[in-house]
C-alpha cells in the first residue's frame, strides 16, 4: 500500500483542489490498511472534505455529475475494498474465499464510516472470470453486492474485469440486482473494453438506470490476475458518449484528450482511447489546413 | 477501376468458391465501368451466381446471413455506386454537383439490372461530412435512398463516413428515412469505428430492424476524403456482437481474427479489431499455459 499512502500524502500536501468535486479511492484491503489512511488523513486536518459534507456528491470517476461551478472544492477520500465474484478469482487475488473476503473487509467498512469517510466496495469478475469463464452467476453478484451495503458500503462498482461482458448478460445482471432490493443509485459500472463492448454495456447500464461510470483517461489499467485484460474503457469515449445522447458530463473532451496523450506518452503505452486519438488527430489537421491556407 | 477489374477476373479465373455466398462489390461509378464489368462477367459464363438464381441470398460483408451448409456455392456479384449526402463530399469525391451524380447513376443501374446483376447504391457521410459538420440532413438522406431505390438499386448502404454518428442522430437517420417509405430490409449501414460509436449505432440499427452490416477484417479502410477517418468497424467485433445477442452468423470467428491477423500484418498496418486482438491473445495465453504444464 505504500502507493496508495504517498499518492494520499501528496494530494494532502499539496492541497490540490478541483473545479469540480473528486474523491480519491483508497484501496483498503484490511483494517491495517484503513488505519494507515486514517492516520495520514488524521495529519492533515482540514484538508479534505468528508462525507457528511460532501454528501451530494457523486463519487470519483463520475463523469456524469459535475458539480457546480462554484469555488474549487477540496478533494473528498473514499475507502475501496475489492470483492470478486467468484472463488477462484477471490484466491488468486485476495488469497481467501469469497466468505473471508467479507468478513475481512466487515471492520474496514466500518471502520471507514465511523471515520466519516465514504466506503466504494468493487465486486471484479461480475461477467466472466479468467479462471471460470463468462458464466458468472449474477445471483452470486447480488447476494455479494447486498452482504457489501448492509456493512455499511455506500457504493458497490461491478468490474467487468475481462472485458466479456454482454448486453444480454449485462442487463440480466442488473435485473437480478434490482431484483434483490439494490437501487441503481448504489452501483457503478466499471467496464473494461477488452472485446469491444464497454459502450454497448454501458448503454445497456445507463437504460437501465445506472449513472456512475468508472473509467479511465487513455483507457489506462489492466488486472494483473486477468491476464489479456486491456484497460478500462477510456475517460475520453465515455464522455464523448454520454454527451452524444444530450447529457451533460461537465468534462471538458478536449482537455481530458490532451491529458490521455500526455499520460500515455509519460509511461510509454499506447493511447487506448478511440475518441482521444480522433480528437487530437482532428485539431491537428484543422491547424495544418489553417497553416496552409488551401483554398476551398 | 484497373484494381477492381484485376480482382473481378482473378476471381473468375481461380473459380473462387465459398462455403457461405458471397457477394462481391464491383464499383462503376458510370456507364463505362458498368461496360468493363459486364464484358469480364461475359468472358466466363456459369461462374458466377447470377442474380436471378441467387434470389435470397443477402448481399456480401453481410455476417448476420450465413447459407445453408450445403455445397460450396459461386460468388455472387453486384454493381455498386456511390453517392454522398452533401454537395460538398459529392464535389470532392465524384467531382459533380449529388444530382449529377443521381443523372450518372441512373444508366449504371438500370444496366446492372438488365445484366441480371444485383444494384448497390452507398451513401457517404449520412451522419457527418468532413466539410459540411455533422448536422447531414436526414431528409436530404432519405430523398436520395429514395430516388436511388426508384433507378432500380436493390439496397442502400448508409456510410457513416467520418465515424461521428451518434446513437440519437443514428435513430432519427433511420426513423427519418421509414418516414419516407424505406423498407428496413433495403438498408445497410456502413459504420466507422473512428470515434468508438460503431457498435453503439449498430445497436440502435439493428433495434430499429436493420440486418446489414458492412465490415472489415481487422478494421481495414478508412477514406481519403475523410482525413483521419478511421477503417470500417471490424467484422471481429461486429460478429462477436451479434454473437453475444444470441444471433448466428455463421461467421467463424476464430478464423476471422486470423484472417484479421494475417492481413494486417501483410499491409503493415494495426489490427484494429479489439475483439480480434482478445480472441489470439487468449488463444495465445492458452497455448502457453498447456506448455507450462502450471497445477490450477
Amino acid at each position: 500500500m505504500n502507493n496508495s499512502s504517498e499518492i494520499l500524502e501528496h494530494i494532502l500536501k499539496h492541497s490540490i483542489q478541483s473545479p469540480v468535486p473528486i474523491t480519491y479511492s483508497f484501496l483498503a484491503p484490511n483494517v491495517k490498511g484503513l488505519d494507515g489512511a486514517t492516520s495520514i488523513l488524521a495529519q492533515h486536518p482540514g484538508a479534505f472534505t468528508t462525507e457528511t459534507n460532501n454528501n451530494n456528491d457523486n463519487p470519483a470517476s463520475t463523469p456524469s455529475a459535475p458539480g457546480p461551478a462554484t469555488a474549487p472544492s477540496k478533494p473528498s477520500f473514499e475507502i475501496a475494498v475489492f470483492a470478486a465474484a467468484t472463488e477462484t478469482f477471490s484466491q488468486r487475488n485476495l488469497n481467501c474465499s469469497i466468505a473471508g473476503s467479507l468478513e475481512r473487509f466487515r471492520p474496514v467498512i466500518a471502520g471507514a464510516k465511523a471515520a466519516g469517510l465514504r466506503a466504494r466496495a468493487y465486486i471484479s469478475v461480475v461477467l466472466g472470470c479468467p479462471f471460470e469463464g463468462a458464466d458468472v452467476d449474477p445471483r452470486r453478484v447480488a447476494s455479494l453486492a447486498t452482504s457489501l451495503l448492509e456493512m455499511g458500503a455506500d457504493e458497490i462498482a461491478l468490474g467487468d474485469t475481462t472485458g466479456t461482458g454482454t448486453a444480454p448478460r449485462t442487463k440480466e445482471l442488473l435485473s437480478c440486482l434490482r431484483a434483490a432490493g439494490v437501487r441503481d443509485e448504489d452501483l457503478a459500472v466499471h467496464l473494461h473494453d477488452t472485446y469491444g463492448q464497454a459502450l454497448v454495456n454501458a448503454a445497456v447500464a445507463l437504460e437501465h438506470g445506472v449513472r456512475s461510470f468508472d473509467c479511465s483517461v487513455g483507457g489506462l489499467g489492466g488486472c494483473p490476475y486477468s491476464p489479456g485484460a486491456t484497460g478500462n474503457v477510456a475517460t475520453e469515449d465515455v464522455v464523448y458518449f454520454l454527451e452524444s445522447l444530450g447529457m451533460d458530463t461537465g468534462v471538458d473532451l478536449d482537455a481530458v484528450a490532451d491529458v490521455g496523450a500526455w499520460i500515455t506518452g509519460e509511461i510509454g503505452k499506447p493511447n487506448a482511447s478511440s475518441v482521444g486519438k480522433a480528437v487530437l488527430g482532428a485539431r491537428a489537421r484543422a491547424k495544418q489546413e489553417g497553416k496552409g491556407q488551401k483554398g476551398a
